[in-house]
């Protein structure tokens, strides 16, 4: 799956790569790695917020086996972006926007087919946490079948700090949840909404959901009750849709 | 992806399990394959709508190099159903029915998904037509997170024969489609209801449009403009429940 445009080697050669504002998704340090390279590497990660792990060797080795020594850059196929960019852009157009929140979603495939939905339901940008969240690589993009390409993804180092952002900026934040829910066509999503969706298996943390101003949940009536998220996730951003519609406003 | 509990080999123990009233995907035949015993395997599969592909030797050698005689019938993983089995019942039991139908759709993971969400929403059934459809294997049960243990797949010869008895039985057939639909929103799904999904790359075949009293469409602003067929049947089958529940009825 990682092919060789996907990351970059070495202590000098990521060093660089930070430098040169390459968009970085995290870089692997082998464990107990230290030097002065490295230590400006550390410096210059942590100023554009590009996670670290530090990992056993064999982890790196497992991705490529050039010399490595010790420092594996794993490259974004996307330029992230933060919401403080992109919000009072959103408003300064003139749109309502509406913003999907990524809580956890670890899937590839799940993200990619959530972006795919996002773009076709005119979707402003959507937003991932730095660290317990996938990587937008290669296959991402290729899963959401190119939406990756035009639908903008925001990386914040707190998830709750977008949400308090959010909601600041005039944001209903919604979030999925089952208790103390109401049906998710009763909630009012023609304003600025922040749609977030949680975990395929644990859903939305709870320092998450606290900041969730209305709780909304999609009916089921089956026998095995549990949407796949990328389709719930489709689920709701057409009813904001649909009553965006209905109130007669402009969609995108 | 096929394991041994899937098929059944050689003449006589596929005739006999077609005689046992096993559930049987499809039957390959050796090309040119002759025989009494052949023969009325023929005549049974017909009887029972089991369809028989002619195949070279080297295909049935894929799936196994067991002593199989030129016969392997791959077995369903579900019972199949009749439609005229499905809907008096349905009427009987003063449900308002809501059917999905799907045509041409071949991807496995996109048929469980779509079982999947159908389970959810409350669906009476999926009817598949005998060619040209997904097995339901044991990868689509999976797929569907066990939805297929519990919805009724009915497996028709004739697709525009199925939507012709849905028709008379009072239900009304609603499609996709690009040209020519209104809003998916607009029409009204408050009876009872026959939702027709098409192929992933070639959408509803024109037959099969052409039964369709409603055409709907669902809305799209982004760049890529291509929602998964499997979110798409998410997004429309909770349209459904969405003017249902508003109206006051019960669902499933």
């Amino acid at each position: 799956m990682t092919d060789k445009n996907q990351y970059v080697f070495g202590s000098r050669a990521v060093l660089e790569a930070l430098e040169a504002g390459r968009q970085v998704d995290k870089i692997l340090l082998k464990k107990d790695l230290t030097g002065e390279v490295v230590g400006e590497l550390i410096q210059r990660a942590r100023e554009r917020d590009v996670p670290i792990q530090r990992v056993p060797l064999e982890r790196i080795n497992r991705v490529t086996r050039a010399n490595h020594q010790g420092v594996l850059a794993m490259l974004a196929a996307v330029t992230y972006y933060r919401l403080e960019q992109i919000v009072p852009a959103l408003y300064d157009d003139g749109d309502n926007p509406f913003i999907v929140v990524l809580d956890g979603v670890t899937d590839v495939r799940n993200f990619g087919a959530i972006a795919r939905s996002a773009d076709c339901a005119g979707v402003s940008a959507i937003v991932i946490p730095e660290r317990g969240s996938v990587s937008v690589n290669a296959d991402a993009v290729k899963t959401s079948a190119g939406a990756l390409n035009y639908l903008p993804v925001c990386r914040e180092r707190s998830l709750t700090g977008a949400l308090k952002y959010l909601a600041d900026s005039g944001f209903l934040i919604v979030g999925t949840s089952d208790r103390n829910a109401e049906l998710y066509t009763q909630a009012d999503y023609t304003g600025p909404t922040a749609l977030v969706l949680g975990a395929e298996d644990t859903g939305i943390s709870p320092e998450v959901m606290s900041l969730c101003r209305s709780r909304v949940k999609i009916p089921e009536f089956g026998n095995i009750n549990s949407l796949n998220v990328s389709v719930a996730g489709g689920i709701l951003m057409y009813e904001v849709v649909r009553q965006r519609l209905a109130a007669g406003h402009r969609v995108e």
